[in-house]
């Protein structure tokens, strides 16, 4: 059997600010990228999280990411690698605590949003965080980008390098995603979305924004959580994949 | 031979702001509590300190306390026992991934400044740092104050509870100390703190305000990191002791 | 003409999590208590709200909190008058800068969360945050609990104090709110919250819990902002006020 | 007579963490540049060296930077020219609040660390820190680098624009600063420095790393507040202008 794994980003609330629907959620993924304080996420919602992650059997992965709460983790700070190593271990570290005391652990790293935008390309902050991992534990996998400078540099350090496709976002024709704002960079009906997950899977192909048919290697699938139809879109890409016989499998 | 554990607060600078001399107390104590983050303590220097600590066989302990950079947790936070059990794992987790990562672990738990006082009477914060403790590692030691709420719940909870002293502050006729701002409530002469410690560990008794002598029981004495004459006491404190043939070991 | 002031929490997002609809509730509010970014509200939501504010001829107070984002300001912060009131002008400041640049002003300030209530009792606290508005500007009211230590220290100080009553809040017989968690301490039925504010403005009057008829004095009444059936129960009030010939009217 | 202002970095301790002699600086310049609680100075620190300023009939100024408060703001931050503009009109109005009660008010805007070096050449933040500047008052001045994309853009949008020159910095024949952590960066001898300083206002003329006599042309020389040696240096500056009978007069 053909099996996928499907990831979010959960855990992603902050104090009286809720974000997303994470039990919802939590039904329909295999992985969970939680939050871990620097972005988003108290500690008192992550333990939460984390325990309705274990008891649903869904894998709980450290979204690391900027200490930045007021962006979101969403813009880019020109940290030292020094800095950045030990910002990705104390966040770990942090999660990890929370999660084994309801029983699971830390099972795999993503960066989060900047963070994982610019460590593509950033060969000293993607070194940072692969530094960090192997420091924390060398058998934790990280997930992140195809063909990204992070993948790269984990699968030299000795680190399994996963990578993951998008549901929801735009190709270009040489495979890489189109840049929000520009046409194209997001796809919202969740037919097509499923759809296009499901190719992805059975072909190892999507089509890309200019109609070409390009090839789409990944162990798993991001959807989004955060959205006001993330629970529908989930909901619609896990539904034809069951229908399809493709079975949902954790990647860890 | 008598034996007895110094403990001290370290690791509590922030960022482009640093306090105390973390190197020269780590040459005179035995067990360092590191700040966690939330009152103090940026990872980097955590770190590099709990390297440090590893490096010269000092215990790594996890000083806890309230979300309050701007206030070093020295202020009481009204919280729930939820939020603040899940403040503590938190920090004690991401403490103990770096220090992991240096080689060390978390071996024990301090709570710190206001926290630390406010567990002594209030019984759902000290029934909270407990709880955490507990989920995180119930196999992990508490230090607290002789007849406190905090180290009694611990123990019914199964925790080992380390009762401790203190070098620098004054005693009542009760056993407690004397406030902050009162008349005897910080000693400052090194010899006169010295020849204090030798006592409380000789005699197991100290000198209150009023002259009377009563009984100190502590498998650890704090002395203070973060003053201007905090390397000076603390090596008073050591030769006198290292001069009575008393033995510095941790009490992990 | 008899006249009212409705006045209600705003500008409560922060970055990435918004919190309730502020321009709905611009359209029925006279008064708007924004958040100074302390316990919510980030400077370019401010700056939205602050100029939505004025459009709408909204008058603009600054809800000054303790510096606790994780806890949204709802958790009693044990602060030395000093701090406290250097934290209430840098709060006050930054919203009147951020209200200036759209063409208003900060008009009245009104504490947040569980500020607002330690000023109800705390004299230190409420003295502190007296002392800001002073100095700040004398010329700025404050609003408060009807009877609380703070309205009478900030009437001797010589500030205008300006009670307000809660259209949502239950009433003890000796006219203070019922507290959160026990029986009767929120009314969500839209219709009966209208009809009390109407008794309130019209009689100077509101049914306690115990169905006594117990006098209330307000020159504003507050309706909540952030919960899910806010914009329906403040459009009820108004509705309801329009209808009996109230005048809506700031009261700055 | 020829004068010149000085200009320093002060305000920048947070809470529990001093930073540099503010007392001790003050004496010695003309104009401070106060951090406005995002990179550091918290409320009360600030209050209380705004007050001093005030005292010693020293200008003060608001040093505007990133929020981030664990990087010190000398870390990049990639925001939009939305958030920046509020963030800095935040941070202005905060320290103008906590300035005019103290009987000053802010009379100048200087960019802080990484933003300082950011406008130097990034025209979306640079026209962000501006317009926030001229829409909370066009009649302030804002303190630069000599020919930077600010002060170009500060001068277009009818501000006043003020060039500043560096004591301790070394020049590119160029011009510019020679980058931190290349020879030459730093000078830390008094003596020299003092001369140096006397050169710039008396001939307006500097002696680049290679040697090269090069014009510099600047109404302000910034003299550091925050290294071990700041005052013996501000001093040493400071008695060589006297000693020339050169007048210490703030811009402003």
């Amino acid at each position: 059997m053909t099996v996928i794994d499907l990831n979010s980003d959960l855990g992603e609330g902050f104090g009286a600010w809720p974000l997303g629907d994470d039990a919802a959620m939590l039904a329909l993924v295999t992985s969970a990228n939680l939050a871990c304080g620097f972005h988003a996420g108290d500690p008192a919602t992550l333990l939460d999280t984390a325990g309705a992650a274990v008891e649903r059997d869904v894998r709980v992965g450290a979204q690391v990411g900027y200490r930045d709460l007021a962006g979101f983790g969403r813009r880019f700070i020109d940290m030292t690698p020094r800095d950045l190593t030990a910002d990705v271990i104390y966040q770990i570290g942090a999660l990890d605590g929370l999660a084994r005391v309801r029983g699971g652990r830390v099972r795999y790293v993503k960066p989060h949003g900047a963070l994982y935008n610019a460590v593509v390309h950033h060969e000293g902050q993607a070194r940072a965080v692969v530094d960090a991992v192997r420091a924390y534990d060398p058998a934790l996998p990280v997930l992140g980008l195809p063909g990204s400078v992070f993948l790269q540099t984990a699968e030299r350090a000795g680190l399994r390098a996963v990578a993951e496709a998008f549901a929801d976002r735009g190709y270009t024709p040489a495979g890489t995603l189109v840049p929000r704002g520009e046409r194209g960079a997001l796809l919202t009906d969740p037919d097509a979305i499923a759809a296009r997950v499901l190719a992805m899977v059975e072909d190892g192909a999507v089509t890309a924004v200019d109609g070409a048919r390009i090839p789409v290697a990944a162990e798993s699938v991001c959807v989004h959580g955060d959205t006001p139809g993330a629970v529908a879109m989930a909901r619609s890409v896990r539904a034809t994949l069951d229908q399809a016989g493709i079975g949902l499998r954790p990647f860890t």
